[in-house]
């Protein structure tokens, strides 16, 4: 029965018995953590042939680079055609970085900062204001970054296409404003993926800034775990076409399809991006590790390898996702005091409890030794409007502990909505 | 003969038959590379057995950290033990980063401009103008990001003990003085040891300016070719004891251990910029590679692994120096037309030719085939101000070359000397 049409007895009634539920959970001295987009054990397991790989000294020189040595700024060439290949972008696009994206993505707005981008200006640091756009619920890393340089982030709401494009557009207008982060497939946390019309949109942007940045976070480009690959518009090509050529990078990594934090990361952008780029890169490094980018070539061989070795994944993530949904679906969806997506791809199931109830459900779970992400990291200083939005990252915990997990969760958007509806 | 003692005939003579010889070398048609500090292909095959070291499940875990996953901004504990006993510091005061301290380098002054440092009075992109000291010949690489900020570099002369510290004294009473670029084993390219007094000397230095950073870089902490492993002065330990406990970051990396640009890298430094750092890094990175890490770590087991690996490498690298130091001592010294260091460790042979006879000899390499480093670039804005250091990169070329190259860097050193004697 929907809890919203019950009257105050039977509500009283269901409090009470929700509330033993809870101290039964508590009683239980669980601790599940629920909070972070690791991959799990199992996960990590896959991949152990890439880590024992042998590679013979013959094998360690490729294209004429030898890669246990210093030099070749862009990275191992095989290594960039992989990421060109997964992608769809050209071979010259790509810069096959160290082993995180989010540190790339790091690096290139601290030298907007620092130096500017190709059609700056000045220096961001020079600038009385910077804004960004920043489609929310979203990734928290992304606004810990613009948070720490002091931008000004502006919440733009996500919609099932993609972010809200007549409010991007409208907003772009404003020269302060210089970019926007878009994780475009599975985006973190609802899952959506970015429609073409969508994609067209912003990609035919027309930015008062002439330095306006688009950071495509393609962080789940081969994630599906529900079905097969679905191939995705070419952020790059679509900017070109529309006469914005530079107005994006790419960002993507095989953390999440080798090892978390141990995997290669590349980021893929406009020749002329790149030149300005690589003078830039010439003072930072003299070239990142492509011992490890040869490890990733030799397990892979190519895009294929790589999709064929993500259904390896899929097998343990779908599971996991079911369990989510059939908790959801059983216990939340007949009381009509949540909704959530259902996501084909990426790391993350995105809830939306009762308004004003995030905060006191994950406080319950914390108290019931189940951590799930921060209610409202998912938002721009960590301020969600509603209080309404928690992300369930179910790819850590085994399949037993995460239905432990569920229980607890349940029982807490449960006691959260009574309490709230109650008013206690 | 001393070629400055010859009279005009017999110079003219020494001239001709040298200018023959020179032509012979040209004939030969070579294509030999001196000019950077890159291990050659026998080092590199030194570490196979790191590459294709076989890791078990079992041990990924260590320390309560799974190297697989993301999480543990510092690195692995055992990486940082292992940089900890290595460098005579805490393991508290170690961060185990990526793959290279020369970005770790460059992160940090990054920082400094984005953020300010720990006394910082505001980010360094704020100041209308930011020095700093560059004790020269010194490392190209450290004078390239200097430029790239747009600093304002004062070169510094090396005498045998280190950076001229009356000089420095001086200097860092100037405000607007922000820090010093300091290789203090080994100097690139002199070879020299920083001397316990001028070690004291830097660490009791009165610098105005609050957040004045000296950037350590022990880039050679353990890579003696000629002898045992040479004990060296904590600078962390005589910061603190001076009184400047913040005033320091120190750096290395096994770049010249095991991989270049594939081995690991940390920086070291007071708990109190450790604090600040991790602020600051938590919106860069999740984690370095931690599987490199551990790569390491298992390979090595501790500091004594790792300095009876330097044996081998030693083992190499001693008969290539030997090869530069014979030929200029048979071929040079007696003509009294050049000046050079004797390492015990390091990468460099620094060689000093006649005042405005570096640009020479190096054009005259290259037109016979032999490529050094550019005259000039061991000085700030590349400009050596008497146009006479040379840098001698022996490591990389096989022996048989290296000894080809320098027969052709001898003949052209006679040659520029003649040419300048003789007025041509």
């Amino acid at each position: 029965m929907n809890l919203k049409e019950m009257s105050r007895e039977q509500l009283e009634s269901f409090y009470k018995s929700t509330l033993q539920e809870y101290e039964n959970c508590k009683a239980r001295g669980l601790h599940l953590d629920m909070s972070r987009g690791k991959p799990g054990r199992e996960q990590l397991d896959l991949s152990m042939d890439l880590l024992n790989m042998h590679i013979d000294p013959s094998e360690t020189n490729m294209d004429g680079v030898e890669a246990r040595n210093y030099g070749e700024l862009m990275g191992l060439p095989a290594a960039r055609r992989l990421f060109a290949e997964l992608l769809g972008v050209k071979f010259e696009q790509v810069f096959a970085g160290g082993s995180a994206s989010l540190t790339l993505m790091y690096d290139l707005i601290a030298k907007a900062y620092t130096h500017g981008l190709l059609h700056s200006e000045k220096p961001w640091s020079k600038l009385d204001k910077v804004k960004f756009l920043c489609p929310a619920p979203g990734y928290d890393r992304h606004f810990t970054i613009s948070q720490s340089f002091g931008m000004e982030m502006i919440t733009i709401p996500m919609t099932e296409d993609g972010p809200d494009m007549d409010m991007v557009e409208q907003l772009v207008t404003d020269k302060d404003v210089k970019g926007m982060w878009c994780v475009p497939k599975y985006s973190n946390p609802n899952g959506v993926i970015y429609s073409d019309r969508t994609v067209e949109r912003i990609a035919n942007l027309k930015p008062a800034a002439p330095d306006f940045t688009l950071i495509w976070d393609n962080a789940y480009c081969v994630h599906e775990f529900d079905g097969d690959f679905v191939p995705f518009k070419n952020i790059l090509e679509e900017c070109e076409k529309a006469g914005n050529p530079d107005m994006v990078f790419e960002f993507a990594s095989t953390s999440k399809i080798t090892f978390p934090g141990a995997g290669i990361a590349c980021f893929a952008c406009s020749t002329a991006n790149m030149d300005y780029m690589k003078k830039l890169l010439n003072a930072q490094v003299i070239s990142y590790d492509k011992l490890n980018h040869l490890r990733h070539v030799l397990y892979f061989k190519n895009a294929q390898g790589v999709i064929d070795h993500m259904k390896k994944h899929a097998a343990v993530m779908k599971p996991k996702f079911d369990t989510v949904l059939r908790f959801l679906d059983t216990e939340i969806a007949p009381l009509g005091i949540a909704s959530w997506h259902r996501p084909k791809g990426g790391y993350f199931v995105s809830l939306y409890v009762m308004n004003g109830c995030a905060k006191r459900v994950h406080a319950l779970c914390k108290d019931a030794g189940v951590v799930m992400t921060g209610a409202g990291a998912t938002y721009p200083y960590k301020n969600d409007p509603n209080d309404s939005n928690l992300r369930i990252a179910p790819s850590f915990p085994p399949l037993d502990e995460l239905e432990k997990a569920m229980q607890v969760l349940c029982v807490c958007i449960k006691l959260a909505a009574a309490e709230k509806l109650l008013g206690i």
